[in-house]
């Protein structure tokens, strides 16, 4: 229920070794293509680099006794290889890398089930463009809107994420045992143009082993786009309760002792998500002080809520879809309820329609 | 790495099937003690709550359809059980007194790994009494102190944690739907004690469905403990600096690429957990905002840090036990370290000697 | 309005400086009796340290250059007294010795609001104690219970705040340089003591400049507090909703454009106050990680969340109390919202009125 | 200490009340200019809006009572130019604005001192270009590397910080009471954009009132600022260490007790405010969760963390500036520090040289 969605089979232990074999078998290429070592080292790299030839159970207990996996799994693939595989690399290129390989795919899910919530917000904008109902503004009735409005802010600020998560820019690493790129002579910079081609990710300036900037980046658009979707959860929380009835999802849940209630499942479970994500942000941020050229606990101490975090936000995402896709708008109770507010003010919603086309033309939508 | 130690075990996902099975039958039996239930009733349902009589991943998917994975236990358990299981219960109430088993697991588990750093620590202290080292304030070197005193104030340390830990009392959780005990009629507060003692558990003395206070208690003490324990590590990796060179791990790792390097990774491990903690915490707290009889998102917000706390906290003490036990003492660097500083001031370590004698006696060496 | 109550007063920079010198003067006082220094250097030491001797704006200024108000106050202090003044201390020392003086005082006024809470909270639970209303969950009407017991269950959740508040035991910090107690000879421990007799605090068995384990008791504590009171704004909050309005406050707030609004404005500035809370414990917990004997860095991190956690939980304190004391609880509200539910349920609301007496009587309540 | 640096001034009570007053004025003269009141009214607002017509304290006791300041302020702006002031606006238009204007403020003042930090860092990397020291990872001594490429590699992640801060859009906020721009009839766009242009900020595409992703914006990068630079500052901390000894600030502080010691302040300022800032953005973040139209307690809850957060980045700033300026490298000990390692591998810093060439020449220094 906390991870829901695609993003939890992109971040598990399987996938990590697989993108750290794909990472050692993309160097040995690039190696390979600058002329740092022979083509038939690389092919036999890359032909050794298959998840079938490393044991995860064992590799794990290892790890531990070197603070990362990189270092049991470069014993094992150089057994495989002899010394031509991980030329010149230290374990925290290839797992910094790994994780942003992993971080591409975990975001490629994402954003479409963001663009999944957005669309249904759009489609709810639409439909209700003209439909009144109260607004509410700390905690009570205020002045009228329509729900086509309040769908399209829903959808706005969507979009608002997913043009965030479309920003970022995984990159690979490479700079060696302090970051000198020493070993790749004057082929370095090259080396890593290739690298990061051969991968698909960006080619950064400079290794950024203790500079997390680009981690600190993530973190941050997963907070932002966690806290927009926990904000749409907590109104259709809102707007369901037994006294509001404005709004069902398609498929509420029940419950082991009370089998009338009608729980909105979805929008309960997204607003959990959401909420782990500011933590996470935080020990993200923290670990930001990584001191020297290769941190003693501070880069450890990212990969737990990196992946947390993804998977957290993922299923937020995946939750607000299933909310919104098929939301039930009882047209009743937005009346009724307006009905009290009928008699304090009228019913003026201002340029709320103009809004909503606003929104639906920026989305492309008419 | 992130995970040593058995809480990680004690928090499985199997674990938690278990805890929950554990509480359906304690619920049960303590229904026949006060006679709601038959007690032929109660030992068909104490007999179907085996593990092997539920499928975990059929579990896990619908438990998302309802926002908890005890509505589909609870059907399964009455297809096999019919209607006396189960009775007058809410999910919640097994779910949280399984999660206080589970902490209770968890934190005999953990309070062994932290007292056997807290023995590490006194034997230090023991051992190096009345060897002078440099104290070192706002990163310089200022008074001369004792490897003992600080050995002692680290087992002090970790023995506050001990206690704290000590003093917390898992309690079980029984409401029914609304927290009222409705179903139970007079039987009601017996049920909760004999229902508590099956368990080995404290009995509230009321409901406690959203009122979080016992979540907080844990959740701070277990934050102090991570604290505490990163304060440790982090003296010993500084320590350990090569520049300083006083200690040194019994098993320092090596590196992929510098195979001279003698890095302390029990400590580097610790420190990468206890990290985790802050952010975990405030979670916990954050959640502690839970509306009315029980939430619709905070609470279920609590599950993933709860467990993820126990584990970074429990790793963190098993990684300083491992660092201080065996931990070698450079009592050269010692002395050549603390002579940069006997030029400015006379090796005078005021009552070091007697604070490690207290530290001692109050734990009982001599 | 997000520092209500007394708290902000007893925290101030004013209230700081007062603290620093009673300790100074304490300390000489103390060091007087156990025969340190001379009864009459005590005397004018205590004569000194009066806040018109000294320029709040001009320590401040020169405490940035220090790292610590401590170094100038005792340059001045000095100019005055000769070296009598702050013998043996460091600067810690006072520093932390007076932050204890102001949480105790911050502590009182704390606990005086929240008793107020509760009392409050605890004459709403006798007022109503059989009068139903519709239980809530997961945002949905769900069995009844009465307004009595939830009123009862938010001071049952106050008083487990206000105990914990009670248990905890500022203490002096006395350790010199680098916590060796140097320069004390024989009356060390004698002096520690008698310090901490002077100011009403508590002597801890060896100094904690660097075990933090007092601020994290602290920390936790407030946080807790702060998560307790939050819960019950948020209840007051979902309770004034203008489709629910079964409660409103005394005083509810106007608009700036909607004169017809009743803004439950005690609860939702609690509210506010209250999620400010879990960060800064975040932040205190993180900041545990103090290095050698005394931290660069990590212990200046503590001063600002210290201050504004005693402040933002006193806020929060003093707005619930004001929130629940005069709340009007709508009976025809209850009823009506009740009777949706009762189509599908009876009204049986269990033990609620045993647990209502039960909690009442806890509290000395008839 | 906490709070150096020019940010503290422009977040004061009183840059509030102006900034306020300011939004007031210059929503009159957008109003006038798109003819929705009269000029001569218009500039009777914009006379009146004057610090001086205003009391501080009073506002203050009477935000209280509304759980904003805009409240009292209008009602005292109205009583000295009747109603054309406020005009359709809600108070969170007023306040939202005022923060915009604060914020864009703050980051000015703050954006010098980081580009003061990444200069002094790029002196640095041209000054020490070819000089060798040693790498250090895992707090152990690594591959050499020189200390023009660790202060390139500073300048290189502020150049980044400086970025982000200079990629914000502060934009203006108007919607009216919930948020459908009523009472401006088929002006409401147009007065957005005149009234943005007035005051120098953006027109957003639609009011932001519960959509947040402006306020994460600035949180996240003010939290990657702070991170990057306690980065930095944790260096100078640690290459000061009495036993490395490589680098010595310009105005090193003493201590109350030890008159030998030479504490870098500065840094250990620095780090003290990054360290602020984790817990701070995810107060922020977690406030992101503003329910309906205008939300009751998370919109509130920002305020103080977001003043909070611009002072401690903006801190910590200033003081790496200070650190960094000035800094003295000890050539002399980066060789002898050196010598260790040279036993276990040659000196070759890879291309360190090359990659602080491309850093100077992204900065534009040759």
């Amino acid at each position: 229920m906390l991870a829901r969605g695609g993003v939890r089979e992109v971040v598990s232990d399987r996938a990590w070794l697989r993108a750290m074999l794909a990472v050692e078998a993309a160097l040995a290429r690039a190696q390979a293509k600058v002329g740092l070592i022979s083509a038939s080292d690389a092919a036999r790299v890359a032909e050794v680099c298959q998840e079938g030839n490393f044991d995860l159970v064992d590799l794990a207990r290892n790890a531990a006794k070197h603070v990362n996996p990189v270092v049991p799994l470069v014993e094992r693939l150089r057994s495989l290889t002899g010394p031509a595989a991980h030329f010149g690399a230290t374990s925290q290129d290839i797992l910094d890398t790994a994780s942003m390989l992993i971080v591409y795919d975990a975001l490629k899910v994402l954003r479409d089930d963001v663009t999944g919530a957005a669309d249904a917000a759009g489609e709810l904008a639409r439909a209700y463009r003209d439909t009144p109902m109260a607004g509410r503004t700390l905690s009570q009735q205020a002045a009228p809107i329509t729900f086509g409005l309040k769908a399209a802010r829903w959808a706005a600020a969507i979009d608002g994420s997913a043009d965030r998560l479309a920003a970022l820019e995984p990159a690979v690493q490479l700079g060696g045992p302090a970051g000198t790129l020493t070993g790749f002579g004057d082929k370095a910079f090259e080396l890593v143009e290739v690298f990061a081609t051969e991968l698909g990710l960006a080619a950064p300036p400079l290794p950024w082993h203790t500079d997390r900037t680009r981690i600190a980046d993530l973190a941050g658009v997963l907070g932002l786009t966690a806290g927009t979707l926990g904000k749409i959860a907590c109104d259709v929380i809102l707007l369901s309760q037994s006294e509001v009835g404005e709004v069902s999802e398609a498929a509420p849940g029940g419950s082991s002792s009370m089998p009338h209630k009608q729980n909105p499942v979805a929008a309960i479970s997204a607003l959990a998500c959401a909420r782990q994500a500011p933590g996470l942000v935080a020990t993200l941020l923290a670990s930001m002080v990584q001191e020297h050229e290769r941190a003693a606990g501070a880069w450890q101490a990212e990969w737990r809520p990196l992946r947390e975090l993804l998977v957290a936000t993922g299923s937020a995402a995946s939750w607000v879809r299933a909310s919104l896709t098929g939301l039930t708008v009882n047209t009743e109770a937005l009346s009724t309820n307006l009905a009290r507010l009928r008699e304090v003010s009228e019913i003026d919603v201002g340029v709320a329609g103009d809004l909503v086309d606003r929104i639906l033309s920026a989305r492309g939508v008419r």
